[in-house]
């Protein structure tokens, strides 16, 4: 089913709006935490509601090995098996394409499970049919992607295959049974850090015409200029009454930058993954809890955010907690984090509403550049 | 401060009454988590709140190593330090006499730090004053736990510097400036599995004169049935206006045994380190979650407890979390496990209450033994 893109403001090209799927709506411009494995680290589904967050990613690639799409569809989908009562998006497969490295064809990629070795290929039509049977709100097409710096060639080889792969995935979700009437299935552009194989990507993608648009391929090593230049060479090419996803940004001044660019949509490990290491985001910018100067600091994570879910203990315990691996500190940093960073999209969202973005832009700036 | 026991009702030898600390009282039988370094490993202060727990342990080795007394002290203590808005016990570092096998002379024990390698030694005298700072309801004097089986020779000089150090530990705690104003301390009774070195063991520390009463240097190696004889060797000589300590116990059954030797307070680390290894207390028994016939079942952990905070998510859910390695999953099963046995206690109390303990233990024993 299209996803619809209803705006409620713009400011510049960031737009505020609600998407629009067969099976609930979110706000936009909306961050998505990571659940790769049918949990994001160290929270529950309860824990995420509490959060507030809207739409949560699994992933195709571990969820068809552990623990098979089958008892995931039997439970009738991820959110059902997870007890999330908000969205959720399956990657395709395709970051592991990028990460694991695995023999590709012109017929699919062949894996090794990280589980047990055993081998697993994962084709545009299995990865759309594998999907639809972990029945997440939203899927997304096979594609590839190279990791950045590649040479042109390489480029040039994804753009095809993921053109191609986008219309036999494509074709697969269309033909599905009931997918469509509860699934929306999203295109990706490719093309590395070249414009005009970025713009060649979305023509194509869009030629074979998808229920929403997301840009892959980028923050894979190449520099914050090549990626916010590709991300502008193509962004306003995409349609704007359906919604755009850049795949794969966590940061502040990455989602400030993509949101600048006309992006709905962003997902990363990064805001979690860094609370595991004992990195903050703070209104003052990142702070490390394992820095001894936190060692009898009795203030709360970060006093100019007082609803953090954090704020019930003081940075010296937490630094404690960290520093003896105790993993309670690992999920009050993580409940930090994302509370943080749902607040700061919020944030965005009040500034484009009122007109205020560039204004809301330079103070992140300020603080994150 | 000497700690009251009042006694609500009794059937046999087993009992249900209120302690009674300068700081607060909670109700007995009473099974106390442990949170070694500060915090029980996944739960935050608040989550031990919403189980219902009364009063928490906490580690003086490990406390005075990391993050250090100091900063503790500074905090407000331990229960401030935490934010945990209940009781708390601090072990005296007895334990690791056990566990660590520090080199022991008449003054202490000198331990290695398992953080840094550094060496440490504590004393009686250091231990009450270290744990005055810690600043928990319930300080424990300093003793000596041997492994068993050990030879008789061994165990007799056990008691004997269990007495003496009692002594000098409990001299400290009543010098100290404010300490006995806000904390009790407890004695431990020694004696391995030795009846007669048990009684004299007790008969030594009440000599001396404590707030309460714990048995220690048990569940440390012994047969269950030797376990129980030295238990009921010693448990009524204590006196039956103050509460009595086992230390180290946490199954279903061992608990109902001591229960009914007269025992009111235990702790034990096996609810929450079973659970972060897939194992779950339930009305029928044990279950390893990671069993192969737990894939595919909806059902709940428990369904005859319905009441577990771990009935959001289904067994296959839970055993998917478990073999993924998503801390998630340690954290729900610890949840139930402890709300599982903070349950039975209560069915416990329940039952004595009603003059039926006889009854659940048989069908307490006719589950678990």
């Amino acid at each position: 089913m299209r996803a619809d893109f209803e705006i409620e403001n713009k400011d510049g090209q960031a737009r505020t709006g609600t998407v629009k799927l067969a099976t609930g709506s979110f706000k936009t411009p909306c961050f998505m935490p990571v659940g790769t494995r049918g949990s994001v680290r160290h929270l529950s589904s309860l824990d995420l509601t509490e959060l507030g967050a809207q739409v949560v990613l699994a992933n195709t690639y571990h969820l068809m090995l552990r623990p098979g799409a089958e008892i995931v569809k039997n439970a009738g989908g991820i959110a059902s098996f997870a007890n999330w009562k908000g969205l959720t998006l399956t990657d395709s497969g395709g970051y592991q394409i990028f990460s694991l490295d695995p023999k590709i064809d012109a017929e699919g990629a062949t894996f090794r499970s990280v589980y047990d070795g055993s081998y697993h290929k994962l084709t545009p039509e299995t990865s759309a049919e594998i999907q639809a049977d972990l029945g997440a709100d939203i899927q997304m097409v096979l594609d590839i992607c190279p990791a950045l710096p590649a040479p042109e060639e390489t480029i040039r080889e994804s753009v095809e295959m993921t053109a191609a792969w986008g219309k036999r995935g494509r074709e697969t979700f269309l033909n599905h049974d009931d997918a469509p009437s509860r699934q929306s299935q999203f295109g990706i552009v490719q093309g590395g850090v070249s414009q005009s194989l970025r713009i060649e990507s979305a023509e194509r993608t869009l030629e074979t015409g998808f229920d929403g648009y997301a840009i892959g391929g980028l923050s894979v090593g190449e520099g914050r200029n090549e990626m916010l230049d590709s991300v502008s060479a193509v962004s306003e090419l995409l349609p704007h009454d359906q919604p755009r996803y850049f795949m794969g940004l966590g940061d502040p001044v990455g989602l400030i930058s993509v949101i600048e660019r006309g992006i709905d949509m962003f997902d990363c490990v990064l805001p979690t993954r860094l609370a595991r290491h004992g990195t903050v985001l703070t209104s003052e910018g990142r702070i490390n809890i394992g820095n001894a100067k936190f060692a009898a600091d009795d203030r709360p994570l970060d006093p100019g955010f007082p609803e953090s879910p954090a704020n019930h203990w003081s940075r010296s315990y937490l630094r404690h907690l960290m520093a003896t691996d105790e993993p309670t500190g690992a999920r009050i940093l993580t409940l930090h984090n994302l509370a943080w960073l749902f607040n700061f999209v919020e944030n965005i969202r009040k500034a484009i509403n009122e007109n205020k973005f560039n204004e809301f832009r330079k103070e992140t700036l300020d603080i994150w550049a």
